[in-house]
């Protein structure tokens, strides 16, 4: 799989030249295209977590009036036979469907396959004459003859019954009702369950992918925290045990995945000091991204952490805990890496021989060396950045938070993310890319399972409404796997400066309601919103630099908001799915609401995008999608305040003052059953 | 090209295996996706005519921060070399655009490479050094490397600057400003239009092909008459010699294309009488489309239509009048045809050993033995075909209108299209089928010109928007041309049979003015509107089975509209192009109205659906898309009458009454300039 993964995008040739050099001449007798799902003509494969059913649609046609039958072949890897689920005609679209359920992770294959029905549309056609009145008898021979063909193509017993239907159907000296009986049964028609001669079944010209994977690919709540800023007593350095005792309480707290910045040896050549100094004062524990140091590298953990067998220590419990450790996979080196020593062909050479820092003009980065990924030394350069990945899979890691994958080869992605899920298919990449649309898009598509989002930057209603369509409401949905992270370590919007606690709940309830995968970085629960200055979006004191232990308790926290916020999200699953949010009208600028349904599981989410004032105003809600009758009064609850409302039809009101709430999550209870009529 | 087009849909598998069975591993440097025109992920060639100039778009892009330079590569065919022609990058959208021009007819190709423009980077840093204030000296020796590398790629001329450039920028006993000067001059980047390295270009994975066809191909009017029926001498059967004595007037009118019915030798076994009575008078001439008798099948003509000599002289004497002729193409035998006796093997046989006639059960054509495709002398059988098609092109005949494609197999038509126009790509295709959507629309992706449509039977506003948008504003603009015939042998709308005159100018002018190729046939000059009876679309004494000798100057004929028509429609090439249509909003659910703008060439129409009674309306005039200002008027000239209107803004005010005039077909003059500002 390697290698083909890779070279999908190698140099050009014609549609036609790229069969041609595989196969010999065979002429469809069919046309089968626009199969759903496909993404870019079949470059990249879809997404879906295990235990979906894939819902596969396709046109699918020939000449003249013959009858067709279809199926989807599908099998859970390459190695594995292919499977057969049927496809059914609809006649309005004009258009096949079917479906095949994904029972396990794996890159799952399909296609489809159709053939022509002669023995179907001879029956159809009897059918025809008998009712004109036609003599029928030379049909019938017509049909023995079809039945001895399908025969050829059973196995023994089943053949049995096609040559016996087959030669009383065309026996002249039998009854003719008994044969027209016999050559319309079920019997004769369950003889042909495929095509009469496989030259004329046409396959689909491509077996498309469908990437299967675990649940938490596609939902999770993610906490970030830095293990360094854990420890119990001021001023000491945390470690993985540290990290450990803090379980409980974020098990408690609802969080599915424990993100950790990277735990390798720190560089200390330019390190810099607090708050991004140029250069480090004595005692500064530098940057968790400058990493290696004369202690390792990329597999080797940070001394003053604890040990490799801490850090199993802590996968160990985490997972006692129901929760996963992510560990972020940063390809960069500090000048004091072994890799700087050991390969310095695998770096970018100036001129006068020195190894390259990183740069974006005029600003330097002399802590960071980047690897030069069109090295010479390619392949090996690139085997050493795998077996780091395999090197933490072993030590029990499946999820990997990828730091600015944007930054490195797009080949180089699609290669090692295959690598890996070759014999981990459970392994989970997030896209920590903030770039360009099409960059972050091509991420996904090319084999990221999940990514970082710009919704940190949509406040407004605008924002978050042309955001959440292109999210939801666009082929994105195939392959893009939000992460709604409200903050992060370099990302402390201005809404959160300045809005205050209700600000941090507002976005809280949005990123966890809004999306299935959402993530805080800690502080956020405490509402930590100084800046470094005016008009920065990092962090004043920013934990990148130094460590920060807090009082996890202090008081304004909102620790009770996120542990009832991820406990109706375990609750609910119309919240673990993203297209099929609605989102609603509303009469205010301020008033943001949406709603959310899988089959039962009817929500609709208000939300006061302002934390400083209240609003009010009327929410249409999409009583069609949720199959609310418009004349009926419906029951809406507060599942976070256990308030209950009677609304009716499509418009009802909200007011919500952030003092008091700044949303309302409305679980819809449903209609009481109509009046009986007046008699 | 044979084997290869119809290959293309053989049997199925993945993207990467396509790839990989013919390519080494090459890993690409940059990502190049969504190009168009692209049809189903490559599989079909998108449609252009001759002199078009071909807009490619596409997404490129790369990791980091490097530049990017990309160009189209095409050519006029596989043997042609590939030229290149610039891509640019437009930030907003994301995404690069460029076209080259299509100057010959042909099968096209292009695809796109795009590489890292090192030297183009290092410069765009180098200015955002100096602006820094930064040191640059070592810059200057990476600048002075790249120029070298640049010199390794360039022609001996060329080559001696840039190594000049190069040994200068990297002189450090030259003074540093002229250093700059010269690393920053346009000479230093016109050493490198190319990659530095060839193994950094990346190619589109696929070739994408362009049908270039003649303009024929996209418009023009047609005329089908049957030449039998243009005898002078009442009751004499009409020949080609006859047919050309109409060619002076047929030219007046303003045809560009002369459709014949076949020309064939008709079968008598079975032959069908007048109003297709199932058997015939003696006398009775027989259908042309029973093709085949012991005096010629396909390649021959009926001796009472004369010669092939006469023949060839009416294709010279059509071609002198500025005429095409179009044969009709119906693959189907007479079971007198010469080829019954000489390849029985190529008809469906039935058990009793009888060749099976053509039915629709219980319907049964017995004067019609279909051919089987797939028999298993396929390849004489398909190679005989062809070979009809190329006979008739070595008469001079360009044009072939097919009858019924839809009930042959698809693989046949890819197959036999490619055939005729690999050698003859100036031969158009016309699909004759009247069948479903997807069907309809296969064949024209596979290689059929041009296309009947459903517009005979949309007469309501309705109906024409619905229909009009899908035929506009879908992907079907990029292979579908439509050519709206107004009526057929086989189609004798109600609307027709019902509206009077009015209803036969109504719907010649929605022909002519909606679509670029549209076509009327024979006696819809003079309102012909007798069904053979009620429920019928059928004529009544239809020209499909009898002599129909007429007086083309009858009263009450509506040729000074055809004439009229015709003419605006080739002084008007806003009406030559297809997805140009903007329909208007208009107050009255009878008055259809739409406009079409190329360049300067700006018309609007408003037509009365209703043939019986007049009808105003409120005419909204997309007054952007013409490039007026809503707050001047304008000025419009009905080209059907030479009256002049001054309207102004949006809405503007029609009556139209069919006794008086059944539209208004409206060129837009221009708006004065506006005034002088007050001083």
């Amino acid at each position: 799989m390697t290698t083909r993964l890779v070279a999908a995008r190698v140099t050009s040739l014609s549609f036609t030249e790229a069969l041609i050099s595989t196969l010999g001449r065979r002429l469809p007798r069919l046309v089968i295209e626009r199969v759903s799902p496909e993404l870019d003509g079949g470059r990249y494969p879809v997404k879906r977590t295990v235990g979906a059913a894939i819902e596969v649609g396709a046109d699918i046609y020939k000449d003249g009036h013959d009858q067709i039958l279809a199926r989807i072949l599908y099998r859970a890897d390459e190695e594995s036979g292919w499977r057969a689920a049927p496809l059914t005609y609809d006649y309005a679209p004009d258009r096949w469907h079917g479906s095949f359920v994904a029972d396990r992770v794996g890159r799952w294959q399909f296609t489809i396959e159709a053939w022509p029905a002669h023995f179907h549309s001879w029956r159809l056609d009897l059918e025809k004459r008998l009712e004109a009145g036609q003599d029928v008898r030379g049909e019938l021979l017509e049909g023995a003859r079809l039945l001895a063909r399908a025969a050829e193509r059973l196995g023994a017993g089943s053949r049995q019954v096609a040559e016996l239907l087959a030669s009383r159907v065309g026996d002249a000296r039998l009854e003719l009702e008994e044969r027209l009986r016999l050559a319309l049964s079920e019997d004769a028609l369950a003889c042909v369950p495929g095509p009469l001669d496989p030259a004329e079944a046409t396959r689909y010209d491509w077996v498309l992918d469908v990437v299967v994977d675990a649940a938490v690919a596609a939902r999770g709540a993610w906490y970030e925290l830095f293990p360094r800023s854990q420890a119990r007593v001021p001023g000491a350095h945390g470690t993985f045990r540290d990290t450990e005792r803090r379980l409980p309480e974020l098990a408690e707290l609802g969080f599915d995945v424990l993100y950790l910045p990277p735990i390798h040896p720190i560089g200390t050549t330019h390190r810099k000091g607090k708050n991004n100094a140029p250069s480090a004062e004595p005692g500064d524990v530098g940057s968790p991204w400058g990493i290696g140091s004369e202690l390792g590298g990329h597999t080797a953990v940070h001394p003053e952490l604890g040990t490799l067998e801490d850090f199993d220590h802590l996968v160990a419990a985490a997972a006692a805990h129901g929760m996963a450790i992510a560990l972020d996979f940063a390809l960069q080196c500090s000048p004091d890496h072994p890799w700087v020593r050991e390969h310095p062909e695998w770096f970018f050479v100036r001129p006068d021989g020195s190894i390259r820092y990183a740069e974006n003009p005029p600003k330097k980065y002399e802590d960071i060396y980047p690897l030069d990924f069109w090295c010479d030394e390619r392949d090996a350069l690139w085997r050493a950045c795998r077996d780091v990945l395999l090197h933490w899979v072993a030590h029990g890691v499946t999820i990997f938070r990828v730091d600015n994958p944007h930054t490195k080869p797009f080949a180089f992605w699609q290669w090692v993310i295959a690598e890996v899920q070759r014999e981990h298919p459970e392994t989970v990449f997030l896209a920590e890319a903030f770039t360009r649309p099409n960059r972050m898009r091509g991420l996904a598509k090319l084999g990221f399972s999940q990514s970082y989002t710009y919704f940190a930057w949509k406040n407004s209603k605008e924002e978050l409404t042309e955001y959440l369509t292109e999210l939801t409401r666009t082929e994105m949905v195939e392959y893009y796997r939000p992460n709604f992270f409200a903050n992060t370590p370099d990302i402390l919007h201005e809404y959160l400066q300045r809005g205050g606690r209700s600000a941090f709940r507002i976005r809280l309830l949005l990123a966890a309601t809004l999306s299935p995968a959402y993530g805080i970085y800690s502080g956020y629960e405490l509402c930590e919103n100084v800046p470094l200055h005016e008009g920065s979006e990092e962090y004043l004191d920013s934990e990148k630099y130094q460590l920060r232990p807090r009082d996890w308790d202090a008081p304004g926290n909102i620790k009770s908001d996120i542990a009832l916020i991820n406990r109706i999200r375990r609750e609910h699953p119309a919240l673990a799915e993203l297209a099929n949010l609605e989102l609603c009208e509303t009469s205010s600028e301020q008033i943001f609401a949406y709603a959310k349904h899988t089959l039962g599981d009817r929500l609709i989410v208000a939300v006061n995008l302002d934390p400083h004032e209240a609003h009010d105003a009327m929410v249409s809600v999409p009583l069609q999608a949720l199959g609310l009758d418009a004349e009926r009064p419906f029951g809406v609850e507060d599942l976070l305040t256990g308030e209950r409302y009677v609304w009716r039809g499509s418009d009802n009101y909200v007011r919500l003052d952030p003092a008091v709430r700044v949303a309302h999550l409305l679980l819809v209870s449903g209609q009481p059953a109509p009046e009986q009529s007046s008699r």
